[in-house]
């Protein structure tokens, strides 16, 4: 099994935190969103025991929640007491409304609207990651009309390239993120934040991209960050006190995708991290880090009933299920690999290549293209490992598919805990 | 301006359906899905005279609605005297409650689900383009127990490539959708469906994909479709009277599309078709069309506020917008061309490159690249053309943004079609 969160029950169905997946599926209905609470917390807390004993509890462990943004998420996080970053008034507005401290909450993104940037102040937001001039000069007249001072991170693309799927890859030097390094840019950047009465400078940010394995990638960024905050120093006397490095930290869709230590990869980064900060005479900043993916991804699993198979002679053969790229469109837009079971048959031999194809009115819908699975019939449960991330969050109602249920798993108990769209709520706002 | 109801009005602001653009964006905030009720109607009326002059009183002339679903759409299109295509239980729901007369809709899809088939036939659908097998046989039966004879259309895959994009192409012998031809599995398909006592076989139908520009895909398609009729004539004696073309006429998104005529394309297909079925001695099936990017495409604006710009000093530009890959994401997922428009000033200069991107936290959220446009300041109104299809339906509450509202124009009056999502709305299912 791909996690220690999948298994083989004792009557051959597939288990997902100890829990049957077919029992899963009879009392709520497919497609249906799994997720496995006790995996959620395990990540928090592995991901706050390791930045505590590598960057120090000075470093507040941040989840992205843009992964996996919903009222019982945002309450699980604050309960393992990390912080989280929002990117919009729509996450903001979920988090606060399950009461989520809102100074940790901390506020991205490339094109804030003013209104956003209003809402948040208004609501005490811990930070704001600045990403360019406009956001920059617009909410420091914005605090200025509350008389507030806002605590603020300068998000800056340090030029890396992690080699990634160029959509998932953010750090590039033109990057739609933050002010380049490169260019010269980003030094006036800071000095423009600096000169803003209503702003406090904590320090800057950047993200490099997605599904990293390695340490070598943050290392490299911080290596350019850390150049940069000694550039700063000089020119203007100010040192950084907090470097964010984002996120980015991979996590396994399938077999052949490598097994991390998320302690080992945090105990390179701050080896090397010593080192370049004390070859540079810098005080010693806080680090930072965001993770999403790896807090949400490999907690969630979406069930669907296989409908009609379908084999072209000679040609392909084709599994069609319930759902598809509305409620998981990660395949259409980056060919993300997946990892399929039969949740009805735990142990089924893989003896076949097989698309497992959607059932929305278009080619690109399918979820794996002749991958290798075991022989499925109609009604059968198939199980797709590792959708707790950007699967509820990028769900569409494209060919006016309710959006599935999400249920929580909990120490062998399920609780609903986002409610299955209805066609009555997909026509609510129609006239 | 890429088509007749883009205009400069007298105040130099960008028109759409000859109403101010600018004050629509005032009126009703961004990002603002605008539609063109007239245009809806005239190309609705194009399609329907064509369809008439070149292939009969008989051929009714279908929408597929999933390239604009909202109970607006479907009163414009039965007041127009059109029928619909409808792929999902939601869009029979929607259809249905604007009083949409049940025997003209026809339910399409490569995984109806159970329920969904006893919906429809509960519902009193006109017909069924059933897909595969498994579909006949539950149908088949589903029917039965209502003591129902339900009319259907036998979806095969003719193995025609239209040159288009991988994943917008479905007429492929491997396609999901449909039993293909190529391999005798369609043969086997009509023997069995014939045999099926519930099952009214009007004919056979075949969609080879979208973008299409010129009529020889369709009398490609036809050819083989009329050897197919020949072939089943000859083998059981039972001879098609409908023939369902499918869909896929082009529109033009940027200036370098061709233009077409729908007239000059079908009288073209109907000259081969004369031709053909007069060869193969064949009574003259009725060809029918399911057109709906045709019908809503050129209809649609979308309107965006510009916040940020960002140059990256020899680089690259920025233009971020209001909106992005949530309400659109044709460009993440097939690099899809628009024509962009400033419409605070409809005639300015296209003086320079830029990259439109949206709002959300992702590198791949843009609109276009590189695309030539005027200069942008924070706060102007940046207008997307050509977005009537497939962007409400596939709009997503990625990043969590509210999905824009729709207003149709109508005679230089706007009214909301589909209101704006609030936060409330997005987290209303939640527990």
């Amino acid at each position: 099994m791909l996690n220690n969160n999948i298994s083989c029950l004792d009557n051959g169905h597939l288990g997902f935190s100890g829990v049957d997946t077919v029992a899963m599926a009879k009392k709520y209905g497919t497609p249906l969103y799994l997720f496995d609470e006790n995996k959620i917390r395990e990540n928090c807390r592995v991901y706050r025991r390791a930045v505590k004993k590598y960057f120090g509890t000075e470093s507040l462990p941040l989840y992205a929640s843009k992964a996996f943004c919903c009222k019982s998420m945002y309450r699980i996080v604050n309960d393992e007491g990390l912080g989280v970053d929002v990117v919009s008034g729509g996450e903001l507005y979920t988090a606060l409304s399950t009461g989520f401290p809102a100074g940790k909450i901390f506020f991205h993104g490339n094109n804030k609207t003013e209104s956003e940037i209003n809402y948040a102040l208004d609501s005490k937001t811990g930070g704001f990651i600045v990403d360019n001039f406009d956001e920059l000069y617009y909410l420091n007249k914005a605090a200025g009309e509350r008389k507030m001072r806002q605590k603020i991170l300068l998000r800056v693309s340090p030029g890396i390239d992690p080699h990634t799927h160029k959509a998932i890859a953010t750090g590039s030097v033109d990057s739609k993120f933050g002010v380049p390094i490169k260019t010269g840019q980003a030094l006036m950047f800071v000095k423009e934040a600096l000169k803003c009465e209503n702003l406090d400078v904590e320090g800057i940010h950047c993200h490099i991209g997605s599904q990293i394995f390695d340490s070598k990638p943050f290392t490299d960024a911080a290596k350019i960050m850390l150049d940069f905050v000694l550039e700063i120093k000089k020119e203007t006397g100010y040192e950084a006190e907090k470097i964010n490095l984002g996120g980015g930290i991979g996590v396994r869709y399938v077999d052949s995708d490598p097994e991390i230590s998320l302690d080992t990869i945090f105990s390179q980064i701050k080896k090397e991290l010593d080192i370049m900060v004390s070859e540079r005479n810098l005080k010693s900043p806080v680090f930072l880090f965001e993770l999403g993916r790896f807090i949400c991804a490999s907690a969630g699993m979406t069930l669907y009933t296989v409908g009609s198979s379908k084999t072209i002679n000679g040609y392909k053969e084709y599994i069609n299920i319930d759902g598809g790229m509305s409620d998981n469109p990660r395949y259409a837009l980056y060919g993300s690999q997946y990892t399929f079971y039969k949740a009805d048959d735990a142990k089924a031999e893989r003896i076949k290549k097989a698309t497992v194809a959607g059932r929305c009115c278009e080619s690109g819908d399918v979820l794996g293209e002749d991958v290798t699975v075991p022989e499925f019939s109609r009604g059968d449960i198939l199980a797709v490992a590792v959708t707790g991330a950007y699967n509820y969050s990028m769900a569409s109602n494209y060919n006016r598919i309710p959006r599935p249920a999400a249920v929580m798993l909990h120490n062998g108990k399920s609780r609903i805990i986002v409610k299955r769209e209805t066609y009555e709520d997909m026509v609510k706002n129609e006239i």
